[in-house]
């Protein structure tokens, strides 16, 4: 078994050491330059850590890690092409670098790459984790279809929000956390009580991420306050502001996301004072603490020595803001 | 051992009877009315009579086999996004009637989809098939890379325009025979002699599809005739008539290409008689019967009994219309 600082320096050294070239070099050279971004390495850690619990071999789902990390980051080529979104955690997105083509094309060619990870799986498990792979990497495209349509919806519902960060975001962390499992050995059971848990600790990761662009700090989220204010975009709290305003509240709300002739600034803060009003930071908060508790009620349900589990709860801990 | 009319229908049944849907349907509707357009299934007969040479289950590749030929039709999907091609095989492309957002993910979806069509694979063969296949792949993005280079270039030369369809179109052809060869049983030898007869056959496929643009019919080309000679493609027969023609004629070419008020019929019938003084067809036509003979004498090496590779042999005769 493996402690947490050690799987996170295996993954750190696996991904840095990915010798991602061929030819013509045009077409790797994407790929090399979104990988290196970096980031948490959270999926390829879910995967290791969870293989760790049921396995002290956990080193050789090293690649399969790897697929998920790879596969995430092709996500983003293309959703920042979909997006239109030309800076990606700082810097110049591959779209936003050399266009529309090499981000669709070198993309492609990513997502072919992490099926190329994914065939260093130990031959006794690849038919059960490319299963799980496909089944999730189809789920990813199904949430950011939904996510697309919600742009030209005014009606999300809370329910059907919900449901789409499940696919879009917890899906790949369950994925991740599951492909683990299996090339732990982990039985149904405790597959299904770590599919839970990371299935919660994803939707808690997303509402968190739909706070912070609220209340968080440009160096929390990566990327300047209030852009999904800006964008009216329909996150956690929006969905929340408008289902429990009053008409005269609601009409402001919409006037102010109408109009695009005001300062950002004062949107943005005239937003927050409603949201205040409303008691939606509160209610966010109590629902990412409900996801938490959901998913570390999970993890204590495996029937393990509570050490192996230990390190993943750390980085699920450590990744909501839970450390103790 | 099955006959070749026999697997034709097995693979039509097989491809039409793929149940492709899901939430949200939105996001599956493009990929069924992309696999539904039909053509040769060039490259799943390919799998099932390469497998039917070495084995009487022939059948058990049709997963396989239809992976290769959603594999195919996704990169269409990619592909009339990178061109801006409104219309595929006479009908709007994806692209054309879904917008670049839908060709785009539904596109992911559909190289998702083939992965889970490739799951099916027996579990003794799912390896060296996931190998291949992901080999394949990433080779038609390269060639893929390669040819939209060459947009901007106007020094190819004959020997990167035939590594590049090497790796653009005679790969997947070339993949699609080993995929079926490998769950045939076929031993190393047998696997090469079948490599090399497909790479020769994808070679005097695409030379013919450069030949039938000048010189076919509307009907056997599937769009108007001279669409290369409007577009300045870099094809065999253009590049071939810069390597022959002299100073004097080659100034007349550039002149032609360079020339954008030009009625399109003028200009393709003057490119025409440029090819026409400078025996560009014949040399063309000689071209594609060196491959196709050496695509022939591939089959012919292999050490089978001879009446298996009939199949395989009698699609190969007609599909460059060189039927006995």
């Amino acid at each position: 078994m493996y402690s947490l600082s050690e799987l996170q320096k295996s993954v750190a050294d696996y991904m840095n050491g990915l010798d991602v070239d061929g030819n013509p070099h045009s077409l790797y050279e994407p790929i090399a330059y979104s990988l290196a971004a970096g980031g948490k390495r959270l999926r390829p850690m879910l995967t290791v850590l969870a293989c760790n619990i049921f396995s002290d071999n956990a080193l050789s789902a090293l690649p399969a890690a790897a697929a998920l990390e790879v596969f995430h980051t092709f996500t983003l080529l293309h959703d920042d092409v979909m997006d239109n979104a030309t800076v990606r955690r700082g810097k110049p997105s591959v779209f936003g670098k050399w266009g529309t083509n090499a981000a669709l094309l070198s993309g492609d060619a990513m997502m072919i790459y992490s099926y190329k990870l994914l065939q260093q799986t130990p031959v006794e498990y690849l038919p059960a984790v490319l299963g799980c792979f496909n089944y999730t990497a189809m789920t990813v495209c199904e949430g950011q279809q939904v996510d697309m349509e919600f742009e030209k919806r005014s009606d999300v519902t809370l329910e059907e929000y919900m449901s789409m960060i499940d696919k879009k975001t917890a899906a790949l962390l369950a994925g991740a956390t599951m492909i683990g499992a299996i090339q732990g050995g982990a039985d149904t059971l405790s597959r299904q009580h770590l599919f839970s848990f990371a299935t919660e600790l994803g939707l808690a990761f997303q509402l968190q991420d739909d706070l912070l662009d609220a209340y968080g700090t440009e160096a929390q989220l990566g990327k300047p306050i209030g852009g999904d204010i800006l964008e009216g975009k329909k996150s956690f709290l929006m969905i929340t502001a408008f289902a429990r305003a009053d008409a005269h509240t609601r009409k402001q709300l919409h006037a102010l996301l109408d109009n695009h002739t005001m300062a950002p600034q004062e949107k943005i803060d005239a937003v927050l004072a409603i949201y205040s009003s409303l008691g939606i930071r509160e209610i966010a908060e109590r629902e990412i603490g409900l996801h938490f508790s959901k998913a570390m009620d999970a993890l204590s349900s495996l029937e393990v020595d509570s050490e192996r589990v230990e390190p993943l709860r750390t980085l699920a801990q450590s990744l909501l803001g839970r450390n103790k």
